[in-house]
């Protein structure tokens, strides 16, 4: 499967949307800046950047995430599936990360329907390998908006697995939002199934297998030394306010205006 | 500072509200149950649970996350701020752990506005030490709820600094969500004060201490073996979605009914 499968267009239906390409590296790393010093080193191998990274194939990391998710839910099929085979073909610091303690992403933390456990799963994964933008690269906090706008606006799921526990693809729907709650609750909108339902569940299973196929094309690209951010959003510059770019999904035509 | 002064009545006000007390441990848990296997041992120290806890002083850990606030922000701080001083008295596992990797939990996630990085670190690093419920043990997981119920009615930030940046004490406000969005966007409306204004960024540090120090509350409850759920809230019960439990503030009187 090429990039071009997953990604469809190579261009996310915002960038099509509102025009813009992609910003120059760095530049939406602003919204909180101006107090940040070097991380302290703490001696150890785990806070110093980037992780040793050996390329993974994307198929095989997705049905690894397909499948874990049967077993950890979204958030841990998003690590294992990266971290279980660079824990073999790297060693540590990789077997020494607590994988299976992400069981709670599930159902956007235990049940309360914020991020979806695939992505915060997969924004985790790029940080702990690439490290955070203080360490001195902001691949990884670009990844993580990349991540979150490509979550929002593809279609899901995408990823097919070869041997699905259900056999008929499920209807593919698009959030235009990286909350579970929203996520989740348009699909079974779309679909009438419910949340205990086994659509429902292998649903969620191709979503963790098609974000964890993504987040692999990023990290690749990455250390190939050709990754370009797909995402310029910057909520703090845009809004004024931490936010998802959906403003009028919950505020309707009455979006606030926040103190600037 | 006694535990009555930070959770004030020692009942959460949606507990007041719709009159029940807390169900008895693991009820809450069968929202996505019936199709876990025990995780499958790595070998290594990190994923047998418990991790060994030294229990800590609520008010040093309060006090390194609000200090730590203003180098890795809110998810950051937290994790920081209890992590350090286990890696100093306990050692390892906690030592291999990359804690500055979570920075960019920092606006619900680099900005995005989802679930606020100081509720966020605190579920990291109760799953982290106790283990993901399907190790055994229900605590994590409903520690998890606890401060996602604790974290969305308590008045916010209630811990006061021993040496604050700004010397005034912020005005509190109950976000009713643990969304960085809502949390912050009604403190900013409250306040008339912008995202980057001095006041929000003190605001915020003042959150991670408190989300700190009622973690270690929690934490330090359940080393002593008298650790109890404060929460009951299981929203796939209660809405048959996964949700927060403020469904009006978005869907007004037009709340949707889920396939069920």
């Amino acid at each position: 499967m090429k990039k071009t499968e997953l990604k469809k267009d190579g261009l996310s239906r915002r960038q099509v949307v509102i025009g813009t390409g992609a910003l120059a590296a760095g530049a939406a790393l602003t919204q909180f800046s101006g107090m940040l010093k070097p991380a302290m080193a703490k001696g150890g191998l785990t806070e110093k950047w980037p992780w040793p990274y050996k390329k993974l194939d994307p198929t095989k990391t997705a049905e690894i995430a397909y499948h874990e998710w049967y077993r950890v839910f979204c958030g841990g099929a998003v690590i294992n599936s990266v971290f279980s085979q660079l824990s073999e073909s790297v060693g540590e610091p990789y077997t020494s990360f607590p994988n299976d303690a992400f069981v709670f992403l599930e159902g956007g933390q235990v049940g309360w329907g914020t991020i979806c456990g695939s992505t915060a799963g997969a924004n985790i994964v790029a940080n702990v390998i690439i490290g955070p933008r203080i360490a001195g690269s902001p691949v990884a906090h670009q990844i993580v908006n990349d991540i979150m706008e490509w979550y929002s606006e593809e279609e899901l799921p995408i990823y097919i697995p070869k041997d699905p526990k259900l056999k008929e693809n499920p209807k593919t729907t698009v959030s235009d939002s990286p909350l579970c709650h929203i996520s989740v609750g348009r699909w079974m909108k779309a679909t009438g199934n419910s949340l205990k339902s086994k659509e429902r569940k292998d649903r969620c299973a191709r979503v963790a297998a098609s974000t964890a196929y993504r987040l692999v094309e990023l990290l690749n690209d990455w250390k190939d030394g050709k990754y370009e951010p797909t995402s310029d959003y910057s909520a703090s510059k845009e809004f004024g306010i931490t936010a998802q770019p959906n403003c009028m999904d919950c505020h309707g035509d009455d979006v606030p205006e926040p103190p600037m």
